[in-house]
Formats: structure tokens, sequence, C-alpha cells
């Protein structure tokens, strides 16, 4: 990491809200008509990595890992681990500064090297072999066991295991993808017996995405000290949920149907180089919170395994489409609200042999802050649906209604540094079939 | 179906207890040194398709199916549904029939066309994109739910809802594959804070797996009505569990590390057509269970929908292998326990619109019988490791030991009838890392 702050000579690239030269996420994207390939955000720009390694503009580690980017998805890259992603960072730093040797070179390569982003489709990053999703929010974690358990709503587990479940790698569908209300079982309330119809009670879930690099064998584990050295990247996850249909499902083995009809992921790929900056000590833990097991704990990850990453949940109904006003923010939240770090999450995934890939994925689950207006689901800010929220164009919620459109958002701030974005995850919902 | 049974010019086909000329699997295999492959398994051989391909033994339907099948993984011929599977089944009938015309043709192929099963490796038979495993065997529900829940054993969704949960993909591991026993999190009993190290409570359990065929999109579902037409084939699965691990993790999302460190997958895919003589009705539910919800019913299915399948579980123990003794019986049960129909479970899996892809892999849950000698699990027949079982070598067990090998086989009998099975599914416990 240099503290310099570095200019690019992609001018739409400085000052840009999420993708200055300080960033420089990979992608999938596709121009009309030709098949999906790697890229680079910068601005409002992408880089095509293909074009810019037929330009003969990397050489050495940084060709490698730009060849590995440029397929047409980023597993290969992922499994290059960091020395290959570090090597093409360094380069791509080099060849976007706003004093690079070969500007004269690639603006005369024009459309071919740099394309609107605006111009272009975005694809899901990475195949997915499995998918995972966490519940290390423990704001979220509270406010929804309050609702299913009020007796009860931490269970005696949280605090010594990194809670997570398997979810459905088919649905995961990227953003901007319509996200259709699902039909399902539930039991209303005062019934004795089960109706079937669409979910009445549709939410989403704010979360960070991580994606996963370099594996381990079947068999084998991921110690937490080389933990890091598994992580790919980040993105936004919006884990969308029937809630009436969780609530008749869920017991005794977890969410299923609830959860699985689809989960929209944002398109970039934030590499921790770019986050290295808005790393923080793991906030310490209330006291009287148990130590984590020896295998959860490590320093250095104590030290500095914590981000520092805003996230944000905006809504767009159709009256305000109609009423011309702006998507309404919901909710402010950010990542330190996190219990468990991620690397506690890949040592506790990997402890008894099970087998991650290189584009595997977690959801770091919903991340709510302690205030109300920090909850990153509409079960938590409705009290369960009790409380409807007001929106600006008048219209009330207690869950998503047809047509609404649901946009995440993340950004990373810090004084003397540019602020870093990960860009959106938009989802709107179809009317049930 | 024909009602006459044939016989096979291959001889140990006739009379073999899996593998007669009405089973005709499919699988992956490789001979040593070469890529995996498609074969068929007939009596103690495999046909080679890629070889009868080659040789012009196939043409039309069954051509284009055969090809498909021959490649390193079934996903593409799951994917060309039942028309192309029936028709390289009746063409595979005739060619392998006592009478068939191209019998000399075959025969000078020699091992280019049928090469022994003994001296070739098999292999996972797909890509599994996503596994799902189901609780459909009410027995072992009621049996778990006792000792999980003494006074609710069973819950009030599970008449009405197909429960599953989605497992964990990259650890599903063919048949053979050793099994390391899982280091995890425990709360021993009497103790307040979790200890960390190797399971203590192993545990197998038998179910039937099921693979997928030709899928939906998402926001789409498949009507039961259809339903057996997205269903590929069968196979025996062993979802390992580390039931100390679960007891302490599962609460609220779930099992997690408790069982996605192996899951163990016997190696050929029976196919619908071959189970067709031992289909039957759905057992009939106990008086005062509900019916079903529509989207769960179909007058086709409940006349038809159940297989009748012999289940067995057989323990081999190092005392016993010392001692030269066969491996033992630990239970007999079947497949008419099942709850729920393959098809109740393909229309509630994506009723909400979750996709299903050709390669997916349904684990049927633990299927245990009503009796003490029919339950799928050691957690079952120990009464939770209460009441030890004794062994032909004088040993006791409560859970799985290192060097254990648990041995999952499945049998379908019929008067006049040729006996057709599924071979084996077995893993040998490993000592933890």
């Amino acid at each position: 990491m240099t503290a310099q702050p570095y200019k690019s000579w992609v001018d739409s690239a400085n000052d840009h809200p999420d993708f200055p030269i300080q960033n420089l996420p990979l992608g999938i994207f596709s121009r009309p008509g030709q098949k999906p390939r790697g890229g680079v955000a910068i601005g409002d720009q992408i880089l095509d990595l293909q074009a810019a390694l037929d330009a003969g503009l990397f050489v050495g580690d940084a060709a490698v890992a730009a060849e590995a980017a440029s397929r047409e998805q980023l597993n290969d890259f992922f499994a290059l681990g960091a020395s290959g992603r570090k090597a093409l960072r360094t380069a791509l730093l080099h060849l976007l500064d706003e004093h690079s040797e070969q500007q004269a070179t690639m603006r005369a390569l024009g459309e071919a090297l740099l394309v609107p982003m605006t111009s272009c489709e975005l694809h899901l990053p990475a195949h997915v072999g499995d998918y995972t999703d966490f519940y290390v929010g423990i704001h979220h974690a509270q406010n929804i066991g309050k609702l299913f358990r009020p007796d009860n709503p931490l269970l005696p587990n949280y605090k010594h295991v990194p809670i997570g479940y398997h979810g459905r790698s088919s649905t995961l569908c990227i953003s901007g993808t319509p996200v259709r209300r699902p039909n399902g079982q539930t039991l209303p309330a005062g019934q004795e017996t089960p109706s079937f119809g669409p979910s009445k009670r549709l939410d989403y879930e704010l979360e960070l995405g991580i994606w996963l690099g370099p594996g381990n064998n079947m068999g084998e584990s991921i110690a937490i000290g080389e933990a890091s050295n598994h992580i790919a990247g980040f993105c936004l996850l919006n884990d969308w949920s029937a809630r009436d249909v969780q609530a008749w499902e869920y017991q005794p083995l977890g969410p299923f149907l609830a959860k699985n009809f689809a989960s929209s992921v944002s398109p970039w790929v934030i590499t921790p180089e770019a986050l290295e900056p808005f790393r923080k000590p793991q906030p310490a833990r209330p006291e009287g919170d148990p130590q984590p097991l020896s295998y959860l704990l490590d320093d250095a990850d104590q030290a500095a395994g914590a981000f520092d990453i805003e996230l944000e949940v905006l809504l767009l109904t159709e009256a305000m489409r109609e009423q011309g006003l702006p998507p309404q923010r919901l909710a402010l939240s950010n990542t330190l609200n996190m219990y468990w770090t991620v690397a506690q999450m890949v040592a506790h995934h990997s402890v008894g042999g099970c087998k991650l890939q290189p584009g595997d994925l977690f959801g770091s689950g919903t991340l709510s802050g302690p205030d109300p207006d920090a909850v990153g689901s509409l079960l938590e800010s409705t009290n369960g649906g009790k409380q409807p929220l007001t929106l600006a164009s008048g219209e009330q919620r207690t869950f998503l209604e047809d047509g609404d459109e649901v946009i995440l958002r993340a950004r990373c701030r810090r004084d003397g540094y540019p602020t870093i974005g990960f860009g959106e995850c938009r989802g709107k919902v179809q009317p049930a079939h």
C-alpha cells in the first residue's frame, strides 16, 4: 500500500464515488452480442483485460494473473491467490496512473481497451461451487431472536460458534436480475393448517459477500493464521427472504425455500488490497463474553481483522418512480457490526475438513447495527411487520410490495484517502406466478 | 417394460445380485491411467459406451444418448431426460440380450468394450451443482425428535412440508473414499463452555440418493405431475454425521459442520426404468394425518409414486477383519418408509422458483423403519449412545470407531423377476487430524 493518493489519466476515476484508481475491482462484463470476459472497473469505464494483454501491457506475474482474470469467470484468477492478484494490481496502478508512460498507447486503443460501463452487461464474477450464509451480525441475531424467541434471543452457542448454514448456489444472481415473489407454504396467524400462495412477508437482507480464493482439500483445514490467503475479495449480497415461509419451515433443519429462490450479488470483486486502508481491530467483545476457542483466535486477526465499510439499503417503489423521488435510504450500517471476522469464518468452515474451493461464496448474514436506523432487514425495522415504515412517497411498508426495488451500496471512507465503493446490488420484485 | 425376463450373453449378468440385464445402471469409470468416461454395469463387467459408439453399435436417439453418457460426467446425459435414457436402454437391452445379433461383434471387441469392474476405478457420476438433503423418513424424524425434544418429537410442520435443507456439494465423495473423523466444537454433557477436538459421536445415515435430470428456470416451478420427467436416477447415500457437533451447532439455522465433512455416494445410477417393476402405491397416511396441499398431490403419484427397495447397513470393524468375520448387518429398512414421494420432493423444492439443474443430488434423509432392527443411524439404534450394540466380534459400539467401515446396500426383489441392486456405498473412518 502507498499512502500517497494516485490520480488516473482516466478522468472519470478521479473523485469517482466507487471506482477511483485506488479500488480496481475485477468483474465479468460483456459488450452487446459478445461473450463475457474479465475486466477492471476504473471510474465509469471497464478496462478489458484481454485487450490489455493483446496490446502487451502486462508482463511476468501480472500477465499470468491478467490472463486468468480475462476469462469468462474469475475462478482461475481466484485460485492464483494473493501473489498473482497483487502483481496484477501493481501493474494496473502503473498503467492507469496519471503519469503512466503507456498512456498514449492505451488512449489510442480507445473503446477496445476502455469501454463505458453503461454500455456493458455485467455477470456473476465466478462459478459458485458452494454458497454458505453465516450469521455473524450480532445485532441482527439479537433482533431476530427476540421475534422468534422473546425469552431467549441469543442462543447459547452464538458467542462460541460462527453460526452458518449452506445456501443455494443455483439461484445466486447478478445485480439487476428481477426477483420473482415466491409461492410457498405458510401458517397464517390463528390458523391450524397451512395455506399456499405468494409470500406476504418478502424481505431483503443486507450482507457482505466474501469470495473464496485458493481452497483446501477435503479432510484438511485452514488455520486461522492462513485464512487471509484464502480470501479473493468482497461484494454486496442481498439474501432475499420470505419470512412467512421461513417461520413455518425452518424447524428443525433451518431455512430452505424461504431463501433459495434468489440471492443477488453485486458485480465487482473488491480486493483485500483495496480494502487494506479500511481494516480495523476487531471490536472488543462486550465484558463477560467468552474468549473464542483457540482455533478461532489469532493475534494478527484480532488486531486488524475487521473492516470499516459503510453499508446502505435503499428502496425505490413504483410510487416513488412516478413521483420522481430518488431511492430512499432505509438503513445505514457497517461491517464493524460483525461479531466474527472473515478469517474466523474461514477457519471455522474448514475446521472439520470441509473442502473450500476458488469461487465459493460466503454471506456474512444480515449486518444490522445497534440503532433502529441501522437494521438490515424489514423484519427488524418493522418489528416483525407490526410497525410499518412511512416512506417519502406517503406509502407505508411492512414488507416488500411488487415493483419495489431494493438497492444495496457500500462505501469505505477515511480522512486523507479517496472514498472507494462496491457499486450497487439491485433487485426489483416481480409479482408471483 | 417387458414382463418377460431377459438373459444376457454376458454370463456374469445372469443371476448377478445387483446388475442383471434388467438393471443397466450408468456410471463413470476409468481404466488404470486413463481418463474417466461413461459406462454401463452388466454383471461384473462395465460396457464402455465410447467403445460401443466407435463400433457403430448405437444409432439414432440411442447414439445421441450414448454419446452424452460417454463423457467424463453424466450431466449432459441427465439433461436429455427420459426419452434419450429410454432409447439408450432399449438399445442396450437388444445388444446385451442372449440372442443379440451383434453378439459376435461385441465379443470380438473383448476388453475394449467390456472391462472387468474390479480393474476399474469408479467416480462420482456427475458434477453436483447443489446437494439437498431431505428428511422424509418419518420413523427417523420421530426417533431423532424424541432424543432432541422428548415432549415434541414430530414438529407441527412435518406432515405438511417435505422438510429439507441445503447440504455441501464439495465434499460429496464416491464410495470407497476414506472419511476422516472431523474435529469440531462440542458442548460435553455437564459443561458450560464448549470443547474442541475429534468428534466422539460419529455416525452414518442410510439414505436414498436421487439424481436430477432436466431442470427448471429460476422463478419457475415444476408441477408434481411433471416431476417424474425431472428424475434421472437413484443411488445410495451415506450422510456421515458428527452428532456431538450437530447438537451444539444446529440451532437456529440447521446442521452445518456436523454434516459437511463428507457424504458418500454409490457409483451406479439406477434408472427409473429399471425400478419401474418395484413401484408401489405411496403407503396410506395414518388415520388423522392431514392431506397434503394441492401442489403436493397427484393421483398418479399417489398410485405408484413409492418404491419398494430394501436398504441395508453393514459394519466391518478392524477386529472383525482380524477375526475373518464378514460385515455385520446393523439394519434392514425399505424406501417404503418415506413419508413423501420423490415427486413431492421435486415439486416442493421448486415451488418457490428455486432452480434445479441436471446433476443436482437429493438425499431422502435417513430411512429408518418402525422396528429397532430397521433404523438407519447409530443415534437411533443406540438410543442416543445410551445402549451400545454388541457385535459378532465381541466389541461394543455406540458410535463409529476409527477403522470402522460402513457399507450400504440396496436391492429390489419381486416374485418372478430378477433381483436388481444398487451396488455398494462404502466408507472407512480415518483418525482425526
